[in-house]
């Protein structure tokens, strides 16, 4: 696969401690980038997916990865943030077209945002981020459509854009890719997905449920990509594994 | 003057403890809007601003006033945020047509995406932001046609917005007023300009420089408009007054 090269350039990576950005990351630093991995803290149930960016990053070998604090009180009314439950299986979420109750307000709007500030300090217009619009859980802010829009107004909101210095790209490298053909690109990039965390519900030792929508998501990437999933799974939930 | 009713809805609006939030807050609440002010720490040097913005807010009757911490680590490289001394006078900043050192990185936009998730939590879309493309500072992101390009993400990003419920309105009612007519506005809707804090670089008492890119604007506009500024100045900065 023919890959361009981007040695010394920066990049900002939003990392979440999932599979996809894992792979957006490692597509970053394949292409040569110098690579600034950026999470957040938005008041998740579990902590567990941020200890997955950490030594995601660190299995990446970043330049820097930074865990940004957003303030919860903005936030509220999400399945991954409150006291609601989440939904098991893909027919409960984006199966009936609805928008899950695992959305999250503006989620990729603020962090977006930030990747932006962050981009121009470090003075690069590079942003990547891990969304797909294939086999993905019908967010708005996932969509081809809001991605361009995004960078659109990036380029009219920055000084380093406007002036000609920077001018921003969101690059989606996963945004036309199906689950397996994501697995794919990743594990030929190297990417050890046993570090990865997707489950919205896992256990308290780190287990996915098997499940809820990420994972359901996730276990048909695996299997139709003929991989075995590394990441850990609470027994009862995979009878048949 | 026509004002629009929009008695019971809720408005985010965002408030700096300057002169022209301070007049948008006003502007919203003269149409009925129940106002949720959102302000931001973000490394100023000098926390004045934000004791304005509680004072103005208490002043207004919000509903309630939010200050997000945000990370500083983000915005490196401001006039606002770094040691990088404040230019004195309009000559020295956007007179020559460059965008000053006191510009921010992507500011508006992260302000903008906070107030774009607590608006979608509030389960409203109007959003208020005090931006003036007449007598203003150059920056990229006060412009309109910024504005307008994030309202068009916008619209793309939430699931209120995409669902319907909610469409998004960035909502700019001072866009198109002169400072003076920004003052004129204001006082005829009895906002008390002594609270409101617009210096870049003022004293440790909150005094201001008189001289900085914002005071010249400040002090011109009330000029113009006939009336007096009640804001403390620190003597020697104007002599004259």
């Amino acid at each position: 696969m023919e890959v361009a090269d981007r040695t010394g350039r920066k990049a900002v990576v939003l990392l979440s401690g999932g599979l996809d950005s894992a792979t957006a990351l490692a597509i970053a630093a394949s292409e040569g980038y110098e690579t600034h991995a950026l999470s957040f803290r938005y008041g998740q149930r579990h902590e567990l997916e941020l200890d997955a960016a950490a030594e995601i990053a660190q299995a990446a070998g970043v330049n820097q990865h930074v865990v940004v604090d957003l303030d919860t009180r903005l936030f509220a009314g999400s399945a991954l943030t409150d006291q609601i439950d989440v939904p098991k299986g893909r027919a409960a979420a984006a199966a009936d077209g609805q928008i899950p109750v695992t959305y999250v307000p503006a989620r990729n709007t603020v962090f977006l945002a930030y990747a932006l500030a962050w981009a121009e300090s470090l003075h690069t217009g590079d942003i990547f981020i891990g969304v797909t619009a294939v086999d993905y859980s019908g967010y708005p802010d996932c969509r081809p459509e809001y991605i361009e829009a995004f960078e659109a107004m990036a380029n009219l909101a920055t000084k380093a854009a406007v002036e000609g210095e920077h001018p921003v790209t969101i690059r989606t490298p996963l945004l036309r890719l199906s689950k397996a053909q994501i697995i794919e690109r990743g594990t030929e990039l190297g990417v050890d997905y046993s570090l990865t965390r997707s489950c919205y519900d896992p256990a308290p030792d780190g287990a996915a449920c098997g499940v809820c929508d990420t994972c359901v998501l996730r276990l048909a990437g695996f299997a139709a990509s003929g991989l075995k999933d590394p990441a850990p799974y609470q027994p009862e939930a995979l009878p048949s594994r």
